[in-house]
């Protein structure tokens, strides 16, 4: 489930994001935990090693490696690299979000249009809805994990009744070699639900040829918007880039497991403490491996992570909502005068 | 309130900027100054326990922490993390604010569309403004803290006359049970003022089925753009972000507040002064912890802090201004020539 | 004026963008140069205070500030709030010119259907071009100083003939308590151009009902254009945001004025040259608060700075260009081949 | 191939991003390996001189240059440079890939205006789409490699059924002196197709002069788009930037050759290990040269790395797809109620 | 000439950079060598003043000078101010020449409804496309230095047959005071071309008005762009900015060639060595002077620089392809079945 922290943080107080903080569920916490345990143990291995196991002279030899790598672990350029990508993909993020369909649009127009309380007006707009929904459901399968997981089949959209047996033959029917890439049936819902406005001009449920043209092209803004999901998945940003981030950042903390261990104070005049723990190494690793997370989340926002899109609820949300719609067209209240009406 | 100081900063003398510091209402001010106040505390306390009460073995122990922190405070990320986090926060408030609705361009195509000055035609204007205003109202309190506590029940909008007690009764006739989510229920007022398109087109109103279509696309933009208030308060940026930006500068203060304090030059020759008072430190708590703020007002721009969306006035606004527009829909001025005319 | 310097760097030459700096008007000299001035006052006086009155051991303690301040200088994040802060209001400046409103189109789409040479066609023409314009500078009276002084109240719009008496008794008629703020009465002018149209199309003057659609469309797109420099003016970017960094900028310097002053060579051994006067601080000076300026200018482009939006040319050349349209609407050379023809 | 990691990156675990790394194809490692082994046989002759073939004194002028080069590294700016040109790249990347151009929306606005199961107007729908097409793949041939080896010359177009033999040969009676330069023949084939709707008119197959007007509009549409391609291939991005990026990195990495060079001990005592292989330098290539191979890889999305636009595969799912949509138009699900449907 | 490198950057090989590198026209060795030149004369000028003429004593107090600008001349915010400015220009680039006109469309959209091969009609089409493409002149003459130079005066454009004399006439005769300035006279041939639509539907040659008010609009659409260009011009970035930009980078490099010098061995002890020719500052002059000419290109791209806009091109490729469109309507290929067609 995505998770909504508006209503938290609606008014500013001193303590208002550190409220946030106590959350687990899509929590920085929650994402990092695993790593940070990983990192710390690693640490300390090296820790305990160095300062029980080691001769004399190795200890010296380990920290002439400390220092080497202490004083280059700067050459590591982590803090833009992450800046930038990641303003990169949450652009990227957005956009996807902003076509993820809605289906209101639809079915308000498709009242609009459709006119009439007739069975058959009804039956014209609950199908052009339910086509354009499952265009949608089509498109989520195969980018979506949890939709996938949700209807794993062709059948099980039958069975959950966004097809009929007799749609998903004529759906079948169309099944060529090439057809499995690159989104070549996803069209199909959409050209039924065109069709849909074609049948109900001819049979006089729209009135005129220029209201089944606006009908026509919001189905086709609908589906051109769910293509692009589509699209974006198809072709992601090059492989390359999230390699080098995942790499810059993993590295970095690789080095540092070495380089910000402390020299004990038997070789080294210091006159900073040794607290065993390597907090601030610590609060770092935290914090830049919390940016990649970020990343991660918001890189493919059709997985399975807490903060990932909720594919599933909007499918249900359409679909109710849809149906709803087409069902109440002319349900509108008297026309009379308001309570403002001065004279 | 929205502070508005665009009439202070007009033109650029060298005390144009200064000015807008001796603002209190929506300031830097009074945004930081509770946390100031407990941060320098905090560090005063922490500066008297180690100045005299600790023993002079446990102040060097303590020194040695000191070091310890301060040397390593640099790890922290905190700016290049806030200057990323800005820029896509400003963007969202941005994109919220475009299409937070005036309603202007629904009274005016409404006087363009559904003409006369007949008491029937003002009525089919009044109540397509009203019911779209009313879409706005709905979201408004779902997302509001402000509209919410103006309205708290529905009962309040019939109070207030923004419904009528039959709309209303309409209206939660369709109460379903998985309406109260995700907003499923904003459409209703919509149809509703697409409704009264298609009966002032029937009665005569409207002049033409193209103008109907105009009318309705205009109240399809509206709608649309309201619904997005409702898409983002839905899929806010995951919580991991904020949360990470939080941390950061909540952390980088707590490990300040022992790694800023200064050293007793008893125990380090040191040529600086002791002021006793953290002035740098204060200063950068302010800056970076008033950035912080600055992404809190605008991450959430609808609850009650003074510089959020002004969402109650702004329904006052759109309802006096559209039901004025949909009452003089022809007075103008008689056609004649302008003083420019020359001939 | 805006500076218009175009021409100058039109091509690259080495000392293409030298020439830019020996401009004045709306150049950074101007605008930095008197704070310029103070600054190096206040550092003049705090340097000849401190080297020829402080007693010696005055001067050992002052010195001591210094070098606490010096170190300490680094903590204020001066560069990336300038540089993400310029960045937002770049985007925000660049959206403002976009809406500004340029009459052109609404001039010859008037001119495309409302046909003829007659003088009520001219008329017509005219008064829409007209209203359109009113409309504009209303909304730039309460926006831009400039016009706010050329217009101070609307009987001079009367006087310079954007209005008629009669259109001004009209307008004031619609007084009503909360009309003042927010804007409301600026959509009376743009109500008046579209029932031109309106009365145009009843009077025969445009042939068709589409084509009346579009030049309301027209109209309106205007309107709306100009109506979000008001909704801009209404919600500027939180005040929190520029007075941070105001703050950050000033208090820098305030510091540095202490902090970089140059310890004599007495106290210190340095092997750097005292030159007296504090030539990089200076400079530094120069670039941030000159990055401040440009903030400042752009952040409110409808003042009186050198650099701010020509709001009264702007009218100027609307109402000029607009008119000179509508009187030559079908003053076209006759059609005959052109030159290239081969046949 | 555009290389898909979207499923591999779908959930967010701890060896999400870890597994990335594995991956060849498209991978930073098969981008960079090359430089990075001539990086390092470079980096060793050096080391291997210096430390073997030099004698003392000659060793020690080699280090004073090395200690020269090393202090004075960090005046090449690499990383702004790199993040704000990386950020510029896929912008246009982004919108590249936008205006790619996806048939769908042609073909399904041909079935929804070009009616009826008649092998005319089936002829009519594919010629359309196959025209709209052509075009796509003329602006190909003179931007992708790919496409262009695909499609060496017209010919080859004609054996693939992309172009009959007349149609080739019309094509060619429009060739002129300079229309090779600038795509000028690309508007043949959209000026086909819209002729097409034209015929298609006239014989009665679109049944209304609006519908063949929003059926040209798509056609125009798609053609700006692909227009797009050509007029971003014209005016690239200034020369300059990207040899100024290239030129940073690899400079950098020139000098950094000799200044990371590892002083032997003899000459300065340094507590540093001398582990023979600069690691860290080694890294940091990596990350550098990476971040230039993803700008590389963005720059020009139409050439034949690993992560390059597929046009052909384009290509084949456009005309595939097309043409079965052209040839299903009406083959809609009987209308029925759906499951939902409650009374 | 614009300088096109997409060739040879089409695949990334370890090279693909490298040979941009190698390329003089619009690259950025020939863009800084100059400056490169002049500072580098000013550089050793001083080095050797300071290491053969100057006196013992002088020297020390002129390392003294050096030391005292070397320590500060970080205080100068290069690399930022440079990264955000040129983000800014870099999309004000990409908007103009987003907007800089290709005539495709027009010509496109008047052989759709400006039917029939008749010489009427050829002579119709041909002068809306030369009428649309006089209006681009006439903006480029006026913000283009190259176009300027091609077209000094209108006469002019009648003897390259852009017009006729009796449209110059014409032209001419709306001259008015305040005509020059502001673009005012951009719009009369764009109301030339709208005037032709006007009679070729009254001749007959355009079949619906909807069909005209779709051409009309699309020659609106190409004046608002080309409009554009003029506006941005008229508007420029506020000229503080590059005035800022360019101040830094110069200083800077003023100040350097002083504290860049090599302080004799003889006065400081340096274990680094002394090679005469300051390569990194040199390096580091190249990088930021090179980002300052790719801004300056940038800014007005409608210089005569190598990779400006090619104005003149682009009026000759417009129009070229806009004359061969309109004299090609119908020449379309028989309609008949395509090789893919199976039944």
């Amino acid at each position: 489930m995505t998770i909504n922290y508006n209503k938290e943080i609606m008014n500013s107080h001193p303590w208002t994001f550190f409220l946030l903080l106590f959350k687990w569920k899509g929590s920085i916490w929650k994402a990092v935990y695993l790593e940070t345990i990983i990192f710390l143990i690693v640490y300390g291995i090296i820790s305990a090693i160095y300062k029980t196991v080691l001769a004399d002279s190795n200890q010296q030899t380990f920290e002439s490696l400390i220092r080497f790598f202490d004083k280059r672990l700067e050459y590591i350029p982590v803090e833009l690299i992450l800046g930038f990508f990641v303003t990169t993909v949450v652009n990227r993020w957005t956009k996807l979000y902003q076509t993820i369909g809605f289906i209101d649009n639809i079915g308000l127009i498709a009242n609009c249009y459709v006119r009439g309380n007739s069975e058959k007006a009804r039956i014209y707009r609950r199908n052009m809805i339910r086509y354009c929904e499952l265009c949608q459901i089509l498109v989520f399968r195969d980018i979506s994990m949890r939709t996938r997981r949700r209807f794993p089949t062709l059948e099980t959209l039958v069975a959950s009744g966004f097809m009929t047996k007799e749609e998903l033959q004529l759906y079948n029917s169309y099944n060529t070699e090439n057809n499995i890439r690159l989104g070549t049936k996803y069209w199909i819902p959409a050209n039924w639900a065109l069709c849909m406005t074609y049948q109900a001009r001819k049979d006089g449920f729209i009135e005129s040829d220029y209201f089944k043209a606006q009908m026509e092209a919001e189905i086709r803004t609908w589906r051109t918007n769910i293509e692009w999901l589509c699209n974006y998945d198809w072709v992601p940003l090059p492989l390359m880039y999230p390699q080098l981030v995942c790499l810059v950042v993993n590295l970095y903390f690789m080095i540092a497991v070495i380089s910000r261990q402390l020299i004990t104070p038997k070789h080294e005049m210091s006159n900073e403490i040794d607290i065993y723990f390597p907090v601030m190494t610590f609060l770092q690793f935290i914090f830049y491996m919390g940016w990649v997370k970020v990343i991660e989340v918001m890189l493919n926002p059709f997985g399975e992570d807490d903060d990932d899109f909720e594919t599933n609820a909007l499918i249900d949300r359409n679909i109710t909502m849809g149906l709803m719609i087409a069902d109440n067209p002319m349900t509108t209240p008297e026309v009379r005068k308001d309570q403002f009406f001065d004279s």
